[in-house]
């Protein structure tokens, strides 16, 4: 089978900001989502699910997302997904998403890793799931991305409480809310007259029900992009590290 | 043209919650979705945008949910929707989701009226938008839902404030938000134990951006129901009014 797999989305007002722009948040739902069915279709090409054989899940470690433009309420866009390199830990996914005349609106670079759900350590990553993907083969080392630029000095804070609803059927939070939480706080005034150009999204320790964390950023104005970067902890534990860019949105 | 309208949705995880089951924010976001699509195509229909021309837009008054088993994680539902009578002042529509054997899992009852963009006030619905429907004729007075039972002694509450990406591209707090402020409120141990048979759902007040609303309920148990009562409040304003009956899960 082949590495890539697509579909189409009609994006849905409700899956928009106040700007008409898909938000980040859905766009990650519905691309892990579509990603989990191509995993269904390699297992089917094994005839085995190895991963749930082996008691393994994947996790997310890192998102990072090189965006044009943010699709629209109203808009088809064609969502493509394309497993990458692998080691015996990591693995990457890339996702393109085009408009209707195939344009590249955003980039999303992915590096997945396995967890053992029964000896709750990170796992080993088969390499007989990847084997009908044509032109596949573990590597010896994957391209790291980089890690986001750490927060300086912090110009803004908020608590966020971690609420029933954001535990999904996984029974994790959806990793979807550490960037509602880490764009919250920004305010409505700098996200609506902004668009993110760039994101950089690094998960460290999980948040769980009832946890409150702080989401604080910084931010640094460089020529026409202004960089902001951000962390989520709870208490003495930091959950995610976060780095957008923005430019000032044309209106 | 018919005034049922219909179509498949497959239910994605990230739409559920830890029990796998789909929540009703999410199958009313869908929902209310769904039921414009018809409207674009009763304007069609009479060749005209009577509701942008007249400066009006829908708003929910009421919703009613009577609820068999709400939809599952990778379950094919059918969300059908009607329009139901009208008067100068309101409208009714009627959801009615079908799981794949078309047995009735839930029907939503939804009472409309529209607001005056240009005036800032209720408007007039525009019978002619109707015309073209089969059977339906502007009535003298509609059956009223019954309000929702007040909050008595309150026996939980908690905060929330509103959050940038609550609103969305209608510029409007999208309505799904007061279901999980109410509901959250009750704790992941009730809501994982628990199902919902029946909701009522009513809005008086807009919430806006910035603000912190205070969710508090009530609680009573009659037989094998549980009947919880449920207010969202800004100060001396009462946004909405809730109320949800329980019976305990069979796991």
């Amino acid at each position: 089978m082949e590495a890539k797999y697509a579909k189409q989305h009609s994006v849905r007002y409700y899956e928009c900001d106040t700007q008409a722009r898909m938000t980040l948040q859905r766009l990650i739902q519905i691309a892990i989502d579509f990603s989990g069915e191509q995993v269904t279709k390699m297992n089917k090409s094994i005839g085995r699910d190895i991963m749930g054989e082996e008691q393994l899940a994947w996790i997310i470690i890192q998102y990072e997302f090189e965006i044009t433009r943010l699709p629209r309420a109203e808009e088809t866009i064609t969502i493509e997904t394309e497993v990458g390199e692998y080691t015996k830990l990591f693995a990457k996914r890339f996702f393109t998403i085009y408009d209707e005349n195939e344009n590249v609106l955003l980039t999303i670079e992915t590096l997945f890793s396995t967890f053992n759900v029964e000896k709750r350590k990170l796992g080993r990553i088969p390499s007989e799931l990847f084997k009908n993907i044509d032109g596949l083969e573990q590597v010896k080392r994957i391209k790291r991305q980089p890690a986001p630029e750490r927060v300086a000095e912090v110009v803004g804070a908020k608590d966020y409480y971690v609420r029933y609803f954001d535990i999904d059927s996984n029974q994790h939070v959806n990793n979807s809310h550490y960037i509602e939480w880490s764009l919250d706080v920004l305010g409505s005034k700098f996200l609506q007259h902004h668009d993110i150009t760039y994101a950089n999204i690094k998960f460290e320790k999980e948040v769980h029900y009832g946890d409150t964390v702080l989401s604080e950023y910084s931010l640094i104005e460089e020529d026409e992009v202004i960089k902001t970067a951000h962390r989520i902890t709870n208490g003495e534990v930091v959950n995610s590290e976060l780095n957008y860019h923005f430019v000032k949105r044309e209106n």
